[in-house]
């Protein structure tokens, strides 16, 4: 059987197309007893050997003839191999598209298809070479083409991070700047047991040393007094040493931090995990600490995802038994910050990434 | 007991200031019968209240008027607490000091000490924001003391790569330039079961993807014929569309690949780690295949690190039980592989890194 190209975008098989690729198999869309293929299903027919040859080409000329077809062809390919059916989201493909749909694909539930109405995953192709921005990651999955044609499949979630931890830090404890970290030598038991604010200088130590974040946000709810010699006002002096140290970063770290624990979260930092915090979701006291839940990497808004960097930072958290989360912080969060405010929840996006095997 | 500035950067301790410190718990560098104490020395003695004060000043004192001095404090103190004695890397300070050493510290081996000749670690302290220069990874383990004052250690080692790989690749075999990737649609098995060169595109096809740093090898050897249709020489063409991708970076990686099939090591993506290779220092076949053993992250010769980003890397290739390792590529090895050659050996450094517990 042959094709022929309607357009860049349908190739049409005639006569009973419908009834050999459609009603049982699920490709294309229907018109009346032919069929209307995308590319992508047309390459797929002709690797099979069901179709013979699009406008009198083969699998090989039809796959190098068609621009960017081979690295979804690949997905395409590996999709079926994993016995799903997959339309194109194009208006009028599935009963279950969205013509605003960005995805590539609509992938249906093992044994569903085109004429169902339920979508199991919405996919995303990209070759590893190919930047993403992270407004592009809305819930989909993204499948990643690697230089060797190997897929890796990361699926996304916009959630929110909420927790249950109950601390009210004490007031007015004083407290030391000293370089890029903040010194309290006597602080209540409690900053620390309950608390989980800061690290103990040594285990027979009062002294507490905080992080500039974490001094920050304890400084703006009058729990910290901080001293900085010649440099005025405590608070302002830690603020000043986290710009300095690191930019617009520190402001988005901080928004992060005071919004984690405003929800009852607890981050403290991610540096062993080369992110920006770890985060406990209930803390009642350190010595009765679980294990940490969630990695978070900390970016601007209008972040754009390399697809390795995202591939180490998912294959690092579940090597260690975490969720991958970035908090995409907007420009107005940064200033909120940097006004010595807080926040509101809609300035940060909580983006969700994990590993899936389809 | 009390200690005076003698300089920036020697405490004196009068009287028998050898023989409490240095005779016995190796601090300092002995000046008849008193002490020359280096500042992060004299702060670990205030600290333990051997010292009652420098220049007038207790610890918390001491340890704010000397710029930079807490985070080498948190080191020193650390591998005290470790029970290493530890020495200033300063001439006269100890006897097995080389005054070209840019370490921070010589950290003997448990038992011994500044007496002695013997050095366990060469040790560099910086917090984790300060940026660290390739060329400074030399042979030392860098002290990275992350926000939260906790201490990574990272091993540093310069060592080449070398493997047992012994596969000569067939001739002219045709392939096809497809994107990203090249095909070769009927090469002969060996070129994969044996070589481990590509990824089938089915298990029941004969059909190889190649990546395009894979192709550039082969086809620099004539063991590939790359047809790219209207781009003329085919070989050309796959330097011309990774170049085109991924810019100088793409000529360091080939560098690389060709230097480590050169010597027997079998290079594969390293995408699902982050990393540009992870490799295999003996293949005999594909189905015999065993761990691979490194993970490779390519970069240029003067790369600086920023210290997340090798704790990222460190990290994972721990958890996945590879050892990570840095190959520096310098200009000169570009301009060799950009020439269609093959760069030797000396352009290109090989760092390898993994976590230390002292």
């Amino acid at each position: 059987m042959e094709g022929q190209s309607r357009t860049d975008d349908i190739v049409r098989v005639p006569a009973n197309g419908r009834e050999q690729f459609y009603d049982s198999r699920g490709y294309g869309r229907p018109a009346g007893d032919a069929l209307d293929l995308a590319p992508v299903e047309a390459a797929h027919l002709l690797y099979r050997g069901d179709l013979d040859s699009v406008d009198g080409r083969g699998f090989r000329e039809y796959l190098s003839a068609v621009d960017g077809l081979a690295v979804r062809f690949l997905v395409y390919k590996d999709l079926r191999d994993r016995g799903f059916y997959c339309s194109p989201t194009r208006e009028g493909w599935s009963e279950a598209v969205d013509p605003d749909d960005t995805a590539d694909f609509l992938v249906y539930p093992r044994g569903k298809g085109p004429w169902d109405e339920v979508v199991e995953h919405r996919v995303h192709v990209v070759g590893e070479r190919t930047t993403v921005p992270a407004a592009e990651l809305d819930g989909g999955v993204l499948a990643v083409v690697d230089e060797e044609s190997e897929i890796t499949y990361l699926d996304t979630r916009r959630a929110a991070v909420e927790g249950d931890t109950d601390h009210e830090p004490p007031a007015g404890v004083a407290a030391t700047l000293l370089g890029d970290r903040v010194v309290a030598w006597d602080p209540p038991e409690s900053l620390y047991e309950q608390g989980f604010y800061g690290q103990p200088l040594d285990r027979d130590d009062d002294a507490l040393q905080l992080s500039l974040v974490e001094a920050a946000y304890l400084a703006e709810r009058g729990a910290l007094d901080v001293q900085a010699d010649d440099r005025g006002d405590g608070h302002a002096a830690v603020l000043a040493r986290g710009r300095e140290a690191e930019g617009g970063r520190f402001d988005r770290r901080l928004t992060v931090y005071t919004t984690l624990r405003d929800r009852g979260v607890v981050p403290k930092t991610g540096f062993k995990f080369g992110a920006d915090f770890r985060t406990y979701a209930e803390v009642e006291s350190v010595e009765e600490l679980g294990h940490s839940e969630l990695l978070v990497r900390v970016l601007p808004g209008g972040h754009t995802f390399a697809p390795r960097d995202l591939a180490l930072d998912v294959r690092l958290a579940h090597g260690v038994r975490k969720e991958m989360v970035f908090a995409l912080v907007d420009s107005q969060g940064e200033d909120a910050a940097a006004a010595g405010g807080t926040a509101d929840g809609p300035d940060i996006e909580w983006l969700r990434v994990q590993r899936l095997t389809p």
